[in-house]
Formats: C-alpha cells, sequence, structure tokens
C-alpha cells in the first residue's frame, strides 16, 4: 500500500493556507480543516529562498553562527583612545554609524557630529571652516563598523575620543565604543555647541584616564553578567538601561571611594556624570554586541543577520554568508515620542549603530522585560511583549543568559534569519532615539521603527547567487 | 407606574449568584443572565457586616484613613541609636516583631534573636546565660509597632542598634527600623553567633556614624521617590529589593566618595556593605510603610488595615477604627523554596513587621511588578500578577506614585480592607522570607503566604461593636 493510498482511504485531514475559500468549501464537506498563517515569500525572495533551500547549507550554518554569537563572554577591560587602540585608523579619519556614506549625501544630525568632532579635534575653529574642509575631502569617513567598533545616533568617533576596550574573555575578540554623553543637547544627535565640545574633552581628560584607571585597579567588568541582570530589573539594552547602568555604578563605586590615585573631586565627578546618566551603559552594551557580530561573521552560507545600522541616509545589513558587503536602503522615518517644542517635521530619518542591540537579541527584541519603555518610545506594555513575541517567529535561538522573567524566563530571541525574514514578511523591530534632521539641533524624541525589507530580500539574494 | 410594574412588564434580566441552577433553569426560559462570582461572606462575619453598613460610617471613614495612608511623603533624614531615638524605650527593653509575646511563648528565631541581642548588648556572657536572664523576666519584651518602629523577622531592636530615621515631609510623623544585615546567618533570623555579634558591632560603630554623616551632608533621601523607581525595575519592596538598594547607593555614593570626613576604608567598607545585600533597602521601605500606617490610624469605624506583623507564634493585625487592639491568630506556616540543606521541617512559622510592606501596597501587593522574585520566593511570573490582580478585589485604592509597567501603569492595590476581605473571603497575598525554627539557625529560605482569615472576622467583628 503506498501512502497515497492510505492517504485516500483514511478519512482526509486538511491543511490550509491563503485564502480561505479552500479551506471553507472543504470544511462544508466534513472534513477537518487546520488554518495555518502562511503568507507567501516577500516579493523578490522567490527565487533566492529555492536556491538556498536546494543548496542545503544554510540550516548547518546559521547553526554555526548563532552559536558563535552567543559564545562570546564580553568584558569591558581598559579606557583607551581611538587613535591608538582602533585599528586603520589613519589619521584625519572620522568613524561614522552605519553603512559607507560621503558627506554630499550625509544626513543632518553626522554632518553635524562631524562639524562639533573637527571643532573638537582642533581641526576647524567654526562651524563653517569644518563644512568648508569637510566638503572639499579633508577628512575621511569611515563606518564605525570597519574599524571593530560602534557608534550610537550619528556614532562619529575622531582620534582623540576615549574608547571602551571590550575584550571577549571566551575568543581573542575586541570591541570598541564611545562613552556616552547623555541625552539632549549631545554630540551623537549631531549637536556642537561650545558646551557639546568642552563635555567632550572632560570626558577626554578625566572621565576617561579615571575609569580606565579604575578597570585595570578593580579588573575586568564583566559586561553580560550585568546585562543579564539589568533584563531582569525592566532594562531591554537598547533605549533603557538604567538598570545596567545602575549595576555599573556598584560595580566601580567602591574603587572610586578608595581605589585610584585620581583627585577626589574627579572621581566624584565620574561617578556623578555616570549617575546623570541612565544611558551610560548603551555604548557598552553595543560594543558587547559588536563582539558577538563580529564572532558570527564570515560562516560561508549563513543567511544570519550579523550588522543592522542606519547613517541617517542609509539603513544597511550585513549577512554572515555574504562578508563585509552591505545591503542598503533608504533609512526610515521612526513613529515616536517627541521631546517639548518639537515634533515629527523636526526629525532625521533613523540613524546609528545601536541596532546592533536588536541584532544580538536586546532591545526591540527584548522589550518584554522592559514595559516601562513604553513611557519613552511609545506604545503599551501589552504591545512590547507583543513585539518581543513575533520576534521569535524570525531568529534562530533563544538567548542562554538573557531571559524575560515576565515570558517565565524564557531567553530573548537572538540570531536574526534573513530567510526567515524575508520568508514570513515580519520585519525586525527596533526601538530608537531620534535626532533633529538640522546639524546642531540635538535629540528630538524617541520612538519606534521597522528594518526595511528590501535589504533582507537584497542579502538573501546575494547569499543565493553566492552558494548556487 | 411603580418600578415593580416596570420590572413586571419589560423583557426580565437576571442577575445570579451563587448555585448555577436557578441561572440555568431562568436562562432555559429565554431571560438574558449575568452570572457574578459572589460568594457569601465568611463564617462569623454575617452579623457585623449589616451592623457596620447600617451605621453609615465606614464608606466615608475607609476614605479618609486610606488617603493618610498615601498622604505621607517618607525621607530618610538620618541614623540614630535606638536607644536614643525610638519613644518610650526604657532600659532593657527589647522590640520585636509582631504582636506583643512573652518569652515563654516566644517562638525559635525570635529567641535567638533576643539572645544575640542579650549578648551584644554586653547583658549576658554566654547564650545559656541570656536564656535564663530572659526566663526570668529580667528584660522586657515590647513590639516595635508599639515605638514608632519596624523590623524584619524576628525585628529585635536593642537600644544600642543603629535606626533609620524616617519623616514625613507631608506631615509631622516619624517611622524607625533597624539597618539590613544580609542575608544567611543574621540576627534577624534568630543566628547569635559570633560572627552575628561582630557584625552587629560594626554596625553600630562604622555603618550608622558613617551613613548618617552621609544623610547630613547631602539631605535627606526621598524614600517615595527611589521606590517607585525601583517597582518599574522589576522591585515589589519586599523580598526583591536589589533596584531599590542601587538606587540608593547611586544617591550615597557621591557623598562617599568627597563628601564626608570619615576614613576611606570606612566609607568603602560602607559602599561594599551595602552593595553586598539586595535586601539592604528593604528596612527603609518598611519604615516608610510604618509612616503611613501610623498616619491611617485612629480613623473612627475604619475597616482599614494598618498593622499586618507577625512574632512567629501569632499573626496580628490592627484597623485603623479600632486603634491599638490587636486580633491575632496562630502564625500561618510557608510555603517557600529551601536554601541548600533545609526544608520545611526546618521552618518556624512566619514571622516579622516585614508584611507592613502588604499593608501599604507592596510585596505580595506589587508582585506583577517583580515577576523575577519568583526565582527567590517561588511560583510563576503569570501566577505572580495573578495574585496582585487579585488584590485590587480586596483595597480601596490604586497607589498614586506606585505603578506596575506591565499592567500599564495601572497603581498597585493599596489599603486593604478588612470588610472586602470577609465579604469576599480573598486573604491578603503575603511573600516572606523564612527563618529556622531552631534559635541559632538563621535563615532558612523563602516563600509565599496568606493572612489567616480568623484575623479579619474578629476585627470587623469588633469594629461592628464599636459602632453600634
Amino acid at each position: 500500500m503506498t501512502s497515497l493510498d492510505r492517504l485516500l482511504d483514511s478519512e482526509p485531514t486538511v491543511v490550509a493556507a491563503g485564502a480561505d475559500l479552500l479551506a471553507a468549501a472543504v470544511e462544508e464537506q466534513g472534513a477537518t480543516v487546520y488554518r495555518v498563517d502562511w503568507r507567501p515569500p516577500v516579493s523578490g525572495s522567490a527565487a533566492s529562498l529555492p536556491t538556498l533551500a536546494a543548496a542545503g547549507k544554510t540550516f548547518a550554518a546559521n547553526r554555526l553562527a548563532v552559536d558563535r554569537m552567543l559564545g562570546v563572554r564580553p568584558m569591558l577591560v581598559d579606557i583607551g583612545t581611538a587613535g591608538e587602540c582602533l585599528p586603520d585608523m589613519a589619521e584625519r579619519t572620522f568613524l561614522h554609524a552605519g553603512p559607507p556614506v560621503e558627506w554630499a549625501d550625509a544626513s543632518g544630525p553626522l554632518r553635524g557630529a562631524l562639524i562639533g568632532a573637527m571643532l573638537y579635534e582642533g581641526l576647524a575653529e567654526s562651524p563653517e571652516q569644518a563644512e568648508t574642509l569637510a566638503a572639499r575631502g579633508d577628512i575621511e569617513l569611515s563606518p564605525c563598523h570597519h574599524h571593530s567598533a560602534v557608534g550610537p545616533m550619528a556614532g562619529v568617533i575622531s582620534p582623540s575620543m576615549p574608547v571602551a576596550v571590550v575584550h571577549d574573555d571566551a575568543g581573542d575578540g575586541v570591541a570598541y565604543s564611545t562613552l556616552n554623553e547623555g541625552l539632549g543637547k549631545v554630540l551623537r544627535y549631531g549637536a556642537f555647541a561650545p558646551e557639546v565640545i568642552d563635555r567632550l574633552r572632560w570626558m577626554d581628560s578625566v572621565l576617561g584616564p579615571v575609569l580606565g584607571a579604575v578597570l585595570r585597579t578593580r579588573g575586568p567588568v564583566d559586561l553580560q553578567s550585568l546585562i543579564a541582570q539589568a533584563l531582569q530589573m525592566g532594562d531591554d539594552g537598547h533605549n533603557r538601561n538604567r538598570a545596567v547602568t545602575s549595576l555599573f555604578l556598584r560595580q566601580i563605586g567602591s574603587a572610586l571611594i578608595d581605589g585610584v590615585d585620581s583627585p577626589s573631586d574627579q572621581r566624584r565627578a565620574v561617578f556623578d556624570f555616570i549617575d546623570g546618566n541612565d544611558h551610560f551603559m548603551l555604548n557598552l552594551v553595543m560594543a558587547a554586541g559588536k563582539l558577538g557580530s563580529d564572532a558570527a561573521s564570515g560562516v560561508d552560507a549563513s543567511s544570519l543577520v550579523t550588522v543592522m545600522a542606519r547613517n541617517g541616509t542609509e539603513f544597511g545589513i550585513r549577512l554572515s554568508g555574504t562578508g563585509n558587503r552591505w545591503f542598503t536602503a533608504p533609512a526610515p522615518r521612526v513613529e515616536g515620542l517627541y521631546l517639548g517644542g518639537f515634533s515629527a517635521d523636526d526629525a532625521s530619518p533613523d540613524i546609528g549603530d545601536s541596532t546592533i542591540t536588536e541584532t544580538v537579541g536586546l532591545g526591540g527584541f527584548a522589550m518584554a522585560a522592559a514595559p516601562a519603555i513604553v513611557g519613552f518610545v511609545g506604545g503599551t506594555a501589552t504591545g512590547a511583549v507583543r513585539r518581543t513575541l513575533q520576534m521569535y517567529e524570525i531568529t534562530l535561538a533563544e538567548h542562554p543568559a538573557y531571559q524575560i522573567p515576565m515570558l517565565e524566563f524564557r531567553g530573548t530571541p537572538v540570531g536574526i534569519d534573513a530567510g526567515l525574514v524575508v520568508r514570513t514578511g515580519i520585519q525586525p523591530q527596533i526601538n530608537t532615539g531620534i535626532a533633529g534632521r538640522i546639524p546642531g539641533t540635538g535629540m528630538v524624541g524617541a520612538g519606534l521603527v521597522e528594518a526595511p525589507m528590501e535589504v533582507f530580500v537584497d542579502g538573501i539574494e546575494a547569499l543565493a547567487e553566492a552558494v548556487r
């Protein structure tokens, strides 16, 4: 008896997807019908998915890539200077968030941050002069992601800036990030007023050296442990970092009291600066994410998303199996809550490397752990849970260390599979700050945005070509 | 046309409570039936409730009492010494948690803590001698609640101990609590080994003075603000106080670095001690609760529960409208998780003043804010939400400052109405630590327990007599 015979001889059970007409018709004839929520793959990907499936390598490749992403153990070991620490950081190199971009195409906040960084580096004496120099190519622009680094919002890193040095205790990776300046009128949101430059100078002359001394005295800070605890304290790791910042202050407080030689007013100022900024740890969470991202890169045939990043002009991703290639689309607009006096008209499109958090299972993917975040980015607590639950549909794993108490300690959804994104039509969910579109403005709000579908379609197509 | 005519002339709508038989019968005849989840009042209260209703004073009295409970603004202003600060603290007075009890009836952990406190005060040189002195009445026992104070677990306060001084910024109340020693082998869990006594001595010689100096330098700490923030960071205020302890360290860190004259090793030791104990703030949350409890006391005809407290032998409550009278029942057993090597056989019955947290809308009433607590006290995150939701059935208000993000920022259920407890049969939910029953053991676990129904029945009966 063939399996077809058995099918026809027994009571029919029908699984129906798509239009309801067939299901209803069969049901009327007394058959049991199971409706499944299936949709055809996103337009443009129909040819790529069967190619990948036929090659038969992607499943194992994704397993390997996501295991590498989850296998890093990020430790904050020191504070250095960008010019000295970052690989391939030539003189007059200015790093920025997102995929590559030239000055001519740069968004308002990126231009503002570059102007500020040139003033800070002493390359220009006025914003106008900085613009002229940048426009004629006196500085070189390069993405942070090409230099083992990440930066939130404009993400500008210039040679004199202090950077956090994050080592992988389970491998040999190193990742870097700037130190967080606070909210409001700050460089990463495109502001360049004198107060912004003064703060940057204090950060390189006091904050960086004191914090570096503390780390060398007390030893490395285990970032994964802090982030894991913070998710049980209402953080998401992207736009809510109050708990992890509190826990970090607990880690360094005792050395600031009686562990390093710096003058007590400087030690106190460092404590107060971090205490005054609940986003302080964002940059360190990002550097921890970059370690995982880099570890997962370069696995042949893997459709794992290793990078999502935006420069305010374009949104770009990279896949593990397509190496250093960027797939880009216009940066989307953010739905958000605006600070007093600002509205959507003042907003720049989506910007920043901080989507590295979503790439490693935090931020928009972990919002069920952080219901209070909706006061900052908008939406409801129920919606925050729904966002997280939906992300399990497009991810390859549940994070072994980052758990969500409200979901009975289920691990956060982690490891975005570009194949699952195009197959389900579900876009990665991101929460983010919003920068003013006019250079010099600073922060204007915060909100929610979805990664554009085109970049995943293009990525999968390129991957299919590579494995063909 | 009378209202009875209208009832008979129109389509019948039936509201059915209790047994389903009637509802089903009427429904069969085509009438619309609304089933309500009503149960008869708890046995013993049937006579009291109508009396209270007839007197007609309780509704307004409860409104007034709960408004007073919610109107306090607790500020931590200083650290003092019990003997100097607490009202009516005669020499050789030892305070304890819960309702009044004599040595002969004292539970194991209370005896252990009293022995430890006598060793600490130098009244005895050995545990045996302390027991002999206590048994022959050489010390006087008195509930903390009779002295504007509260203490967790055994709650023993002796004259030399440092106490936190909490002022009501919106009135003239003052409340006191001991400082938290940490978990494990500690006095409040009935341990009295030399390490316990040494720690108490360090607390009165270093912790108290340094913390007092910090508070006098930086000014008062706003406890309500810290607790409100902590509920948005996964604390419940009773058995999960990691967030509020972190926020407190942020409040005092800068003064510890560069604000007080104490030697730097002492300042560092104070920071490390608090950092090492995520329950540190429990005692201060309790003192804040005691302010609200005292403010709400003494409102004629009010059935608001102002105190729930246990001494390991009895569980006692007080109502606003029955003044200082205690209503007691045997202390219940706790359902819990046990520390390695211990089991339910080692557990003392329920003990401690820490149920002041539940009395003011925290702890078991706020568990929906603290899903991660189930790792400490048992149960599931879903169960934690269910517990909070049920408490709205027996409370008079939703806390204006203490909000639960996951319930879309709904205020915690606050102001237990003993009338609602007996009318619904719903017992107040408590989470709690568990002490070893043998004096000297210390902590053996943590878990969940319900306030015994008898005390509410007795309280309501006494209130009915008073208003009759």
